[in-house]
């Protein structure tokens, strides 16, 4: 039961010294607290102090704002014990005990107040300050400082008063900086500080260092109800009762002298993960000057030169510190008159490649087990491994930043247009596709290029997908492009890029640089692949990928994939070669004849098919049977009516000029317009107003059986001639957008048919796995009923969140998402992350009915959610059996699967 | 436990008297059986007989096709029982017993054997026949019908062979039909059929009357698991292992003498309702010759002068069997010798108007309860009310047929176009508008219009739907039409309809008639309304209508509407008048701009409300705020570049022609010019891949507030001005298309807001209530925080069955949901009749959550499901609280949410 429900302070204790708490009573001592007596407790050099606990904040106010009682006795009475244990006395003319004052909440927040140093100084203290520092100026320095934070924060008198008469200062006497006014002018200037604070607050300023701190406490007991604080904490949803801890604690000075100091240092190098120690140090100074960059600080390693001992004492702490908190170290010291102590220590923050080091290299020392070091890297990080990029070395003259879509960086000629880059591609150029923004139509031109770049869409656009898919860099966004197609150029600022200018581009930054830029290649260390392996002996989700082409296999497998989640058969279609042959039997206006076009079509989608199996064998490859509405194979209508007119056009110029032209190149023309008339029609026909909720999918397969049976028959003869040829194939076939059982009952019956009659054709026995993407509500609300004709689910989460939110994803992103996103009507844009309490919700649905109807069920998920970490968290806890992404994905979902079924969030890793 | 569990028969007697049984065994004696036994149970002059139980039959399976032991002595001891009963006897060459064999299976089932005639002769029993009938060619007619029959259903040979036999009989004597034949050819054939018999089957026609029965009985049993009856069972998920039970029947003869006859007749008029006897009949005939046209049958009242015995027999039997199975009756009846025999009764089939009148009469004269009455008129009947029909005297030309889209007929002249519909139509003519289909566009042509007629769409198309929702009739789908809209005209077969030529088209049978026809007007009867209030007493749920404008709000509240369930803000948009502002405001480059677009809107607005809650005065008015994506405002992008050019065109020529064109109108022109080219701009800014799931709904209202604000500020206003005339104003709004609980949190405060604003500035108290539309699957998930910021729910059933299933209703309807009706993937269209499974799953997950996280939530349906009974059931068994329909339907929803009140199912009504 808490103070809030009994009424009264439970803890009889109020203070707790250093010595006294531990890392685990965060909440009873805020976290800086906890911090403090942790690292007392395990023996470090800590300067001593003690925590006022957050139960004498809450207290405080179920008093109506009173220091409960006792607590100044308490106070005092441990300020008598820190004068025992320093050897100093609290306001003592010659060798004055100074204090810092901070707040400590449970969990860190922003907006409340920070830290008074120096507390205890006061017109008599301050001489002793400067006698034994021998620095005058230092000592009223320290002095008009603490009276400016102490007047700021406790008394609540606007800085700006304090800085005019600083500024006057400097004026007077000439000087540009803080730090070159005389030591008399520091004098004048506290003394003018104490007579603002006296005007200000209407009383002198407190010469009683008791009365001081006091005062502070009382400070950062109000500081927890400020209003920044309580728009934190709604923002957050922390609850508003944690109450605030107070740590009070001894000053030390590392600029005591030449045997005084201070420094930062990591315990590892946080770049490369080496273990050694890595920092700077200045002798004779305070923490403020190694950052302030008026001396320049000097590495770490001359310390164990300087001073041999306390550097010994450092590598100690350190080594101490690592096994102690088990992670790399980012710590703060300060040495007075030879003397080493500790003043903080926080996880350091480190590059992806260190990550992965220190993690692997931790686990090896014995100090965490695999489990933590795979819970120790962001899934994210490591897309960096598997990626060229911009030497950190270099120099760039960056031009525009876009956003992120598509890790690695790239270099090539500006091009404007797919069918350029493909030209340019073959003959062995390297370019970057510059676009508005890119459709499928683009995709030759994609594949040609290094890198894409797009002025328009966001993180889910068509370019960032595909590229994605494909592994290749990608900055899409980049608004500040104007690009003039006509011109063959963009302008960003002041800046012209013409077709066949060299630009780069970094997909993981977003930059977008003129010029070439040297790149670093990819580096698949061997802490990497430990890590990764580590990852894939945790994790109870396998990993396929999505891959449709042999190549994608192949880079699938040797990035650890266990299958082919999803192999999508339309970009077979899509190949040039092909679609002339795709058309004539989209244009076909009997079955007899799609059936001709479709026996053309049948050896190529085999070779396809062959090899994507043979780079996958003994593991399973899902084959989609075809999805797309059939008119995403013809020309778009606006463009035939174009080619129309002119051909009419030319036609009219022919016959005006008889005489001329020949009667043959006439009725071409006319042979030509009636061609192009009748795919005008069909693809007029075939024009849908919805066309993502239109006829794709199976319901192509139900209107036209032909197109999926010659599918099947690839798919069986294919699977035929490998068997033979002795190598182990796994196919199975997967219907798309069922959202009724009778359609799958119906397709699978008609997968089952080809199958058999491909068996007692060939003879061969192949395995026959039918199964079904869940993509429509429907298909999750009836699940049951589906589940009895599909032998695995696989969740299509894309078309999914289309349907669930009634979202079309690429009018949502263009027209109103942002509003969406700003507006925190949604938290995340579903369609990168996926919506647990929606779509999740209807997935959980899925899977339990779908089990229930077929204990055992195989599930799995490909939409593009399935390389995402969050969305892999949410899989693993659904109970999903594997997930499936793009081959380059592959390894951040094998890490994100292993961290899931450690239970961690993303938040708790480094 | 059935016989197939146990292994035994479980019933101790395998055969009922007629006299032994009653309606309520019908799995026992199957339903043929079940209803003689009935009949002859409440003292019906029944021919006596008895019936073989369906559990002989299923234990005949189980003993492997054989015959349960003592089956056949118990038929044989029913046939001495029969014997006596008759007082003739089987196989007696002098007075022989004659029996019919008829199957009856619990369920009626084409496709079994049916019926066995006149068993018993042989070639001794003939001539018994002959003699006592004083008519041979009579007595050999019906033994080579017996012999063919028997040899048909009994032995399997082929009916070919026999008719072979007859027609060679009839060349021979030089005749035309068969009862041409004279008797002693009737007799040669009979001999024939009998050598055919003999030569077929190998071995000789049975002469054995009881080895005829045992061998019609085995057919019987048999014909149960012939390959017809198999599959019709599978077809109609009827379960297997029912069994048919078989009755024998003694035959009786209308047609032995001129004491002797046979008829048929409803208790009732079946056209009018009147009550009083109708039907007809012959004297000295059998059943055929009643309906085989030969003899004019005289009408029954005829009867009471030549058979008055017989005549008052029938008034008191008639009478008896209405009240006994309370229903107007269909009977047909023979006399024998005086002797009157009811061979059969069954539910007289009816019109709308006599099914109205006789529901209500037979509950006025206590043979029916209200209920019942109730329950006993389809609801679709009912349409017929409410619209001008054909005169069913009138003699009609009709051309073609389509689908009958909305009931009603009309008549006028052609014409192809909406803009000449509204000119004729403004000036006084009456038009029929005659379109391949129709589109938004067209909704000025369908107001001006009598009726519309398209050649394409379906029942759901948009004609189809507006038409309902205007109660104006509408024939769709109509393929036969070849429509030449250049030329103004269709051509259907030779005939050519031209603009101005005369048709009328019927909209409750979907036929398409030249020239004018008689219609008669609506007969709200008495009775009509009589039921209807019967019907309100009953239902739980209550009726809204779907109403934009003050006269389908008064039209709506004549037929009985309970309030407006959904009044969409968009059409008013709509109106020619309001387009260009609507535009502006849509053109607007700045909040602005846009708002002072809006300021014109809002007059016109309030306006609209003012007389639309005014004519609902103390009912609820349930606003939606504007729905469609804001390009529906804007002209075609591909009618805009075609202006574009033409403009252009005439530009260049005005530029050509400087000399004699006026500067002013080439400045007028590019002033034109400057004009569309910014509308093509924004039109091609706001197009869309997916309108549907597009940039709509709540997401114009979160993208453009002032919208939203606009529209709520004309509705409070609107409500105040009538407070403060005293009008009960019930005001409800209603955000459409909401997913996510945030954007309804969004606007509720901006409703709430703009409310209080109006409040302040009139100083009246306005009801303020908020809520959504739940219509997209997103929503149903999670309603349980959708609710708390939703006074009530709406689903919009349309849109949602089009996000459950990923249907684009035009795109589904046009091109593959035919394949899905036509191979019963799906029973119905789902955009006609809720798809209770899938749709309706998520229904009741939003219901519960709903009511859960609010409870008294109101809820309730306002998608074109709201008018369709089977719907109307299903939310009465959700538990909405009301429907909302087109103001036409509301009767048909009154009475079906009665009949779902009742528990009823369409199928059980008449």
């Amino acid at each position: 039961m808490g103070p809030e429900a009994s009424g009264v302070v439970t803890s009889e204790r109020l203070i707790y010294r250093f010595e006294e708490g531990s890392a685990g009573q965060r909440r009873l001592l805020g976290g800086k607290g906890a911090n403090l007596a942790e690292m007392t407790r395990i023996g470090l050099p800590v300067p001593p102090g003690f925590t006022i606990t957050t139960e004498a904040c809450i207290a405080y106010y179920r008093l109506g704002r009173k220091f409960p009682e006792g607590l100044a006795e308490a106070i005092e009475g441990q300020l008598r014990a820190l004068e025992q244990k320093t050897g100093k006395r609290f306001g003592d003319p010659e060798l004055p005990l100074l204090v810092s004052v901070r707040s400590g909440a449970a969990v860190s927040m922003p907006g409340m107040m920070d830290t008074i140093l120096n507390l205890g100084l006061n017109d008599q203290t301050v001489k002793g300050l400067a006698r034994s520092t021998g620095d005058a100026r230092f000592a009223y320095d320290c002095y008009r400082r603490f009276i400016q934070m102490f007047g700021d924060v406790v008394l609540g008198i606007p800085v700006q008063r304090f800085e005019a008469i600083l500024e006057e200062r400097r004026r007077a006497e000439g000087v540009e900086h803080d730090h070159q006014v005389s030591a008399d002018g520091t004098r004048r200037v506290a003394r003018a500080y104490q007579d603002l604070v006296a005007r200000e607050s209407g009383r002198p300023f407190p010469e009683d260092p008791t009365e001081q701190l006091m005062m502070a406490v009382r400070a950062v007991f109000e500081s927890w109800n400020n209003q920044r604080a309580i728009v934190y904490r709604q923002i957050h949803k922390i609850p508003a009762d944690l109450g605030t801890a107070v740590n009070v604690q001894a000053m030390v000075f590392g600029n005591m002298g030449p045997d005084s100091g201070t420094g930062v240092l990591f315990t590892r190098n946080p770049a490369t993960g080496e273990k050694a120690l890595y920092g700077e140090y200045l002798t004779n100074a305070q923490g403020e000057d190694v950052v302030a960059g008026i001396r320049t600080p000097r590495p770490i390693a001359l310390l164990s030169q300087e001073m041999p001992e306390v550097y010994r004492e450092l590598e100690r702490v350190s080594d101490l510190l690592e096994r102690h908190y088990r992670d790399i170290q980012d710590i703060e010291f300060t040495v007075e008159r030879g003397r080493l102590y500790v003043l903080q220590t926080r996880a350091g923050k480190r590059t992806a490649q260190a990550a992965v080091k220190v993690a692997v290299e931790l686990a090896g020392e014995g100090i965490i087990s695999r489990e933590t070091a795979v819970g120790r890297v962001q899934p994210e990080q490591i897309t960096k491994f598997l990626h060229r990029n911009v030497d950190p070395e270099a120099r760039l003259n960056v031009v525009a930043t876009g956003l992120p879509a598509s890790p690695g960086a790239a270099t090539g000629q500006v091009v404007f247009d797919a069918d350029t880059a493909e030209a340019l591609g073959n003959t062995g150029h390297r370019v970057i596709l510059v676009r508005p923004e890119t459709t499928p139509d683009d995709i030759h031109g994609i594949v040609a290029a290094q890198g894409i770049l797009t002025s328009r869409g966001g993180m889910t656009c068509h370019a960032a997908i595909v590229a994605r898919g494909m592994g290749k860099p990608c900055v899409v966004g980049c608004e500040a492009l104007r690009i003039d197609l006509a011109a063959r150029e963009f302008r960003v600022g002041e800046t012209v890029v013409r077709q066949g200018d060299v630009v780069s581009i970094d997909g993981g930054t977003g930059q977008v640089i003129l010029g070439e830029v040297p790149l670093i290649d990819p580096q698949l260390t061997g802490e990497f692949q430990t890590l990764l392996a580590w990852a894939d002996h945790i994790r109870r989700l396998g990993v396929r990928a999505n891959a449709d082409t042999p190549e994608d296999a192949r880079k699938a497998r040797e990035f650890g994939a266990e299958g082919i989640g999803l192999c999508r058969t339309e970009h077979m279609f899509m190949a040039p070669d092909r679609v002339p042959v795709v058309q004539a039997m989209i244009l076909a206006e009997t079955a007899e004849e799609r059936r001709a076009a479709l026996d053309r079509l049948l050896p190529m989608q085999q070779g396809d098919f062959v090899e994507i199996l043979r780079a996958m064998a003994g593991l399973p490859v899902t084959i989609r049977l075809l999805d797309p509405p059939l008119h995403e194979f013809l020309p778009n209508v606006e463009e035939l009516v174009e080619e129309l007119g002119q051909l009419r056009e030319r036609l009219r110029e022919a016959r005006a000029a008889a005489g001329t032209v020949r009667a043959e190149d006439v009725a071409g023309l006319e042979q030509e317009i009636r061609t192009r008339e009748k795919v005008l029609r069909r693809a007029r026909a075939l024009a849908e107003f919805n066309p993502m909720l239109g006829h794709r999918g199976c319901r192509v397969g139900i209107a036209y059986p032909e197109i999926y049976e010659m599918q099947c028959r690839a798919i069986f003869q294919a699977a035929a001639q490998l068997v033979t040829e002795g190598v182990d194939v796994r196919p199975e076939i997967m219907i798309p957008l069922v959202g009724i059982a009778g359609e799958l009952e119906l397709l699978r019956d008609m997968v089952l048919r080809v199958a058999e009659d491909v068996r007692s054709e060939t003879g061969v026995e192949v395995p026959v796995v039918v199964g079904t993407m869940i993509e429509v509500p429907r298909a999750c609300v009836t699940a049951d009923a589906i589940a009895a004709h599909a032998e695995f689910f696989s969740f299509g989460t894309n078309d999914l969140t289309q349907t669930t939110f009634g979202f079309s994803r690429d009018d949502a992103e263009a027209k109103f998402l942002h509003h969406y996103l700003h507006r925190k009507i949604l938290r995340e844009n579903p369609f990168a992350t996926l919506d647990s309490d929606g779509v999740g919700a209807l997935m959980r649905m899925a899977v339990e009915k779908g089990r229930a109807a077929r204990p055992g069920l195989k599930i799995g998920i490909c939409g593009e959610h399935g390389g995402d970490p969050e969305s892999i968290a949410f899989c693993h806890e659904a109970g999903l059996d594997y997930v499936s992404c793009s081959p380059f994905r592959v390894p951040v979902a094998r890490l994100a699967a292993a961290q899931a079924a450690l239970g961690r969030r993303r938040d708790d890793t480094v």
